[in-house]
């Protein structure tokens, strides 16, 4: 079963008519098209009982039939109405329809009221989002392969990325060096902005990689991921450059113990709050609990936006396919800050990771 | 007065007690503070009659604190309910409010449910993003600055893009040639992805830069911008690679007639849509009508996502201080695409363009 027939039948078990899909990640997942329209319209109408449309921009019909689907797909130029477009195609394609679906967690309110206008019988009370979610959460073996070629370009760019350190050096060049080289590869999406901080500034977990020069005698956290062929791969390392004091070797050894430790609790069974737990407790028995100020991981897949969190408060139990990064973190203000973090899919019996360059703490230059 | 003033003034005028604002853009805008919190949430409460407040993912109250932001930050651990602290706070600064603007644009469906039931009292039932573009459209001369400097860095990544352009070079190659050579400069944001597209690729105006080998005989087309102090460029240029048969230039001499026509006529009091028909005649007129699918222009600034949109319907007269692109396109299916493209702000008497590599058509390597 497709997973676009997947989510069918989840229309008709739910008594929906139709869905609303507008989450460009969405549509990649159900019809393996990928663009972001921005502030356009790109939207992929699925009926309950009856072949799906597409509807893009203009520019992007071309692209979309280009990638094999064999639904109708429509466009629209800048100046018409796209709203009032989709309301005729659904009406030609189905007759009224009440009962709709649409993903609150991406849809504006702006786009929701402009569908309400449109379509003025029907009721979007249904929110799929959780669904969608569910859906995307158990990866396929297919899945998890393209998962694991993209950790493997993550790993190229450590390397890259550690031998390019040299004191005097900024953060910015360093990650200049790495995703060129990738580039050089024909890997030339990266799956966010790579992170390179040195010393101080990498106690601020989610700042930006800037012109700050590396120092001796500081540790430089990595924080960096590629996108090949729609699956992404993230993970962090740490290394130290020249000698360390004893506070810092310690963050960077209790952050270790933590991963290490995670990474091997992490089996189906486990709740995704008592694996955030299991590194969570290493880092407060050694006094860095306050430092730790993110959750220890996120789900990945298509994007690192994905499920399940591994937090606190979520009871959710880990299942095969479950994809998901273990990065504990310790960011002390003003001095320094390390993550280590490995993205993992859940086995039958525990976890394999995406990315293997070593987490023993490395000194560059060599 | 400041920007967040100016908003306040604005909601007294509107009768409404209190913004919830939650455009990254907008916040940037407001506060001079940027981050990107993806599935976290941020958000600027301004109230009517009292000092606003951010609210921001626990790792980033740091960064804001930074900026210089004068106003209380309040920050949430990834385990609490953002919503219902939202509410909190709110209520301490400020009691029960009923009449709240949102950010439709950008506000997504699930956000608002959960406002409306965090804030029980309230009423969402206004939406600021028309006023809030309308403030960002006309920009000030510390912006336009900004706008030129970032420009600048537009010219000198065509420089090398154009410099790295060889027979057998794929687009990849010479995209991160150029991206390369920016951050070697400290330029290391991109506004968008880097587009460069050879030959019949260059015909599907919005498509990637991909391993496609640059051929002889071929036009490039290059679409690219920076973002510099929070303020982006964006321009196109086509060249050609080897010489190239009538056709080819034919399309290029009528683009660049329908850029340079466009650009003349850009002043104050001519509206968007007459701007768009400028263009758009002398497209239709030399025969390649069909094959100009997309609108004149877009606003820009912040981003390449703002007003006004320079197309068929806007009658939106234009005025000192407003940044727009001028970028017709011929993209001809299987054959070739030709775009040239500047930014430009509105001045008293005409336009000026924040790009200024020359527009004649150049041929490389030389």
């Amino acid at each position: 079963m497709t997973k676009l027939a997947q989510l069918q039948a989840a229309l008709n078990d739910k008594g929906l008519d139709a869905a609303y899909i507008s989450d460009p990640m969405t549509i990649n997942y159900l019809t393996g098209f990928f663009s972001d329209p921005v502030e356009r319209v790109l939207a992929l109408v699925i009926f309950a009982n009856d072949d799906p449309f597409l509807f893009a921009p203009a520019l992007e019909v071309e692209a979309i039939k280009d990638t094999g689907w064999t639904y109708p797909v429509y466009g629209y130029l800048d100046h018409e109405n796209p709203f009032a477009m989709i309301a005729d195609h659904v009406q030609h394609h189905a007759g009224t329809l009440i009962n709709w679906g649409i993903e609150g967690e991406s849809l504006t309110v702006d786009r929701l009221r402009s569908l309400e206008t449109a379509l003025p019988h029907a009721r979007f009370n249904t929110d799929l989002s959780p669904l969608i979610a569910q859906m995307r959460m158990i990866k396929s073996p297919d899945e998890i392969a393209k998962l694991n070629k993209a950790g493997k370009w993550a790993d190229f760019a450590f390397k890259i990325g550690f031998e390019a350190v040299q004191v005097g050096k900024t953060e910015q060049e360093v990650a200049a060096d790495l995703e060129y080289a990738l580039k050089q590869h024909g890997i030339n999406k990266m799956s966010f902005d790579t992170l390179v901080q040195a010393g101080p500034h990498a106690a601020e977990p989610h700042g930006a990689t800037s012109d700050n020069k590396i120092q001796n005698h500081q540790l430089v956290l990595f924080d960096l991921g590629t996108i090949v062929d729609g699956y992404i791969s993230d993970a962090s390392r740490t290394i130290a450059v020249g000698s360390l004091n004893d506070k810092q070797k310690d963050i960077y050894k209790v952050c270790l113990e933590a991963q290490l430790a995670a990474q091997d609790a992490a089996k189906p069974g486990i709740t995704a709050e008592e694996l955030d737990q299991v590194a969570r407790n290493i880092i407060t028995a050694a006094g860095y609990g306050e430092y730790f100020i993110h959750r220890l991981g996120h789900g990945m897949g298509s994007s690192e936006h994905e499920f399940p969190s591994i937090m606190e408060g979520n009871k959710l139990e880990l299942q095969p396919g479950m994809c998901f990064s273990i990065e504990p973190g310790i960011y002390i203000p003003g001095f320094a800050g390390v993550r280590i973090e490995d993205c993992v899919h859940i086995t039958d019996t525990g976890c394999k990771p995406f990315t293997h360059t070593t987490k023993e703490l490395l000194t560059f230059p060599k």
